[in-house]
């Protein structure tokens, strides 16, 4: 079968997964919806709004207390994920009618017992592509890995601890072809839009993720990170992203391209509309002990934050030294430096020894140290040609020639780890607090978005940067684009040709109701501590 | 200048840091002096053999009472490494002018202050040579890298913390060149000897550090180990050893082959004859929070293993199904079994899904990812030709021709350990603990050395099969070889070729005497409870 036929033949499956009766007769145009939140809950009831308005934490709750019931909370989010997709195109896979008997054994168990089976008992919980369920494909965006579904022995880990707190599985999400991509675009599923402006990017390469939590089609989901591809998402959609230290949560048998490089690991985290339900799935993961199925996450417990220090000192980075952010993004760093000075907080500037851009291109060299022949063989597969937004010919890095290369990547990473780890500490001589900085400030990206299929207009600097460095990192929401105040500066003068491009691309029209946010960053494993500082920064954007 | 004269000069250097009241005028024969210990005592005063047959937590405690002084025993070290070194050939580095420096300051400190720097406070503690101090080379048995000191900036963290405990350095040990072998020689220190038998092999690659520490010139040492080159030498010289899982004591700044080489990582760990000292300074080292300044290491904390069940249960492995051990390794791993046993304990047998053979193959195939190419290139510097012992020509592995190979052995070793893993869980159903084993005790080698040149009997089933797993391990000392208990086994039918070969080749009379033990063995990151399960071993074996 020719690979386009495939393709429709998935795609055909997947949209047959959405019952008639929440079908849209037209899919708007995007100039008729821009924003995807107002026209769905338009097409919700009542009950079905407050539902998927509801945090984890208050779903949680509310089931436990016989409130709600699971099967009402999986229809709501089933209802609301089907009208997601339809705009965005932000599911791979779509099982309602699995996730229904799942809730309904859910809410059975609870009829008998009287309690829940753990604490996210009938929440439904999204997963990007990669994660493996039994009988159900993780194709990656491969044509080639299609109608290829997954065995019982080849279920993730992650999957198994949140269906044994009690989750419910509906649907997975897009993914651009291999995942190597900051946009999500694959000749399976086509580009998945940005729920909060149809007009761009959902971001990548867990977009499909971004897009679905988003719109809230998913109370929370998770997403995997290599170079930046759960933050991209999250922070272009608002959301809390969680990208950890390498295995802090455990990725053991999640698909994935390269999976077994061993310089630079992909990592798997949640991504959320509230901290609070982030922080709860992360507890929930680590105190299950991941570390006793996964031969590769450490046995760290979780560790809590208790008497944190009242003032706190953060670093913060205004830019990479080759770029000026858009003025949303520049707005939002500006609001996250003034309300943590406002709540008695200090910012210092962050000047670490090696810059963003090496990190960063430390972390492009390792990406594509075979080549990636890896991409080029899966496609090959199938006789797919590689999606444009993944890698176009120009731009494919040759890969090394001697394992020599790939071990001098490994010490060179090593030696910027160090430097920058000595740095963080050396900060102390500059805090009032005595302490080295309590966390780092970032950008995440340089604009709120990009235009489909724009997807050259990047630059990974904020993001896989802090993957070599292995830094722990929680996005955070600051505020939205806004068309009033967020105007084109016309004195500034582009420090290249790059910077050139990126500010002519700014338009305040088009990108107006676009989330822009930040990253908190903080050491190695501190995954804990990243999430309590992220707080933090909430707590003084909200004052 | 050419290799030879390099490596002359060295070793003449290295000798002349012996005082001349030290040198022995007449090297003795093996045939005169078999075993290092009873010769060098008597040329030890009473006071000198005292201290040098005191524990380090015995040293620790008089010192810190001021029963003794930093340079009294520093000095009684020194005089007993110089011996030693004479009758083995252990030290790569001598330097005691700097040590009774160092000890005289520490003297002042206490004689000033009424209290110690910490709780090393005038221990003297071997290096192996790949541990970088200022000014002192970390040649690693290469002739190319004789007469380049390091610098301050180059001192391993590891001698750092050691130094900040108040430890005292005074030599560093000889390693084979590259130190990938199990026996221990170079091009400029010639061969260590072991030194409870100077007919045999004091094993590698810390073969200087075991012959130093086994005559007792060093009351604790550190080595290293990938394959099996902490835990060989430390059991042919019936020694504590440990070897770590990857990084839990820091690698950092210490000199090393293949030092970034990511899929298999070499670790440093302690070698001694009491196992209480190896607690004291493992625990001491990661109390020290390693991972601040090392970026690989895991933030896991010291757990310390307190209200452990009584009755335990073990695996034991008896053989590879290749080889059959010579007699005394035979009698201790039976010696080993039924102490347990009488103790209450559980011994049951260790099966897992994936051989030690498959394990150690694909630990071979990892270090030879190069070919040895960057061994060769280090000896094409000086011209040196690489030791027969390292590597010999028809062996040389021919590498890797494409990354993905690499990859794939990434993967394998993932696949080896969540499959033993889960072996190791699945023992629960086997004890009548309702645990899965505590530990596991195997051989760590099938004979208690071989004779110099012999390297090539050697296999690192039992070793290096634990370092694919990544499993901590502390080897144990059991018993002696005995010329009148370990007699051969005539009946015997040899499995193959090579357990021919090894049979054959034991001879009760030229093994009489050397020490014969077995490791235990504990789940990845389970330090504390392997030296917990030593002490186990070692009480039952008192009883």
């Amino acid at each position: 079968m020719a690979w386009q036929d495939i393709a429709r033949a998935k795609r055909e499956a997947v949209d047959s997964g959405i019952p008639r009766k929440w079908r849209l007769e037209d899919i708007p145009s995007v100039d008729e919806v821009r924003s995807v939140i107002v026209y769905i809950e338009e097409k919700l009831n009542e009950k079905e709004v407050e539902i998927t308005n509801s945090t984890v934490v208050e779903l949680a709750e509310k089931i436990s207390r016989g409130e709600l019931s699971a099967i009402e909370v999986t229809k709501a989010f089933c209802h609301r994920a089907a009208l997601t997709h339809q705009l965005t195109t932000c599911c791979s896979e779509i099982f309602f009618e699995r996730a229904y008997k799942k809730a309904e054994e859910l809410d059975e168990y609870f009829k008998k017992n009287g309690k829940t089976v753990g604490p996210l008992h009938g929440v439904p919980i999204s997963l990007k592509d990669q994660v493996n369920l039994e009988g159900i494909d993780s194709a990656l965006g491969y044509v080639s890995l299609v109608n290829k579904p997954k065995t019982k022995d080849e279920v993730s880990n992650i999957a198994k601890i949140l269906e044994d707190a009690g989750a419910v599985f509906y649907v997975k999400t897009t993914t651009p072809t291999s995942m190597m991509a900051a946009s999500t675009s694959s000749n399976i599923y086509g580009y998945t839009l940005n729920s909060f402006n149809r007009n761009l990017s959902c971001g990548g390469s867990s977009g499909g993720e971004g897009a679905l939590v988003g719109a809230r089609g998913s109370p929370l989901g998770f997403g995997t990170d290599i170079g930046g591809s759960i933050r991209i998402p999250s922070t272009f959609q608002g959301l809390y992203g969680l990208r950890g230290s390498s295995n802090r949560i455990p990725y053991c048998k999640v698909s994935n391209s390269y999976a077994h490089a061993p310089v630079l690991a992909s990592v798997i985290g949640p991504m959320a509309w509230d901290l609070n339900d982030l922080k709860l799935v992360t507890k929930l993961i680590i105190d299950s002990k991941p570390w006793i199925h996964d031969p590769k996450v450490p046995p760290i417990p979780w560790r809590e934050v208790t008497d944190y220090p009242k003032k706190l000192s953060f670093g913060i980075i205004l830019n990479n030294g080759e770029t000026k952010h858009h003025p949303p993004i520049e707005r939002a760093l500006q609001m996250a430096k003034n309300a943590l000075i406002a709540q008695g907080h200090e910012v210092i500037e962050w000047k670490p020894p090696v810059s963003l851009i090496e990190c960063s291109k430390l972390a492009s060299t390792i990406f594509g140290a075979d080549g990636y022949q890896e991409v080029l063989d899966e496609c090959a597969k199938s006789g797919e040609p590689l999606v444009k937004e993944v890698l176009s010919g120009d731009d494919r890095p040759k890969g090394i020639s001697h394992i020599h290369e790939y071990w001098e990547m490994a010490k060179l990473k090593y030696e910027y780890q160090h430097k920058v780890d000595e740095y963080w500490l050396s900060t102390a001589l500059q805090t009032s607090t005595g302490r080295p900085v309590d966390g780092i400030i970032s950008p995440v990206w340089e604009s709120c978005s990009f235009r489909p299929p724009d997807n050259d207009l990047c630059s990974l600097s904020y993001t896989s940067s802090f993957n070599v460095l292995d830094y722990s990192s929680v996005t955070t929401p600051v505020t939205l684009a806004d068309k009033e105040i967020d105007l084109q500066d016309d004195v500034y003068k582009p420090m290249n040709a790059y910077d050139k491009a990126l500010q002519e691309y700014y338009d305040p029209e088009l990108y107006h109701g676009t989330p822009a946010g930040v990253q908190v960053v903080t050491p190695r494993y501190e995954e804990e501590k990243a999430i309590y500082l992220a707080g933090v920064l909430r707590d003084s954007l909200r004052v």
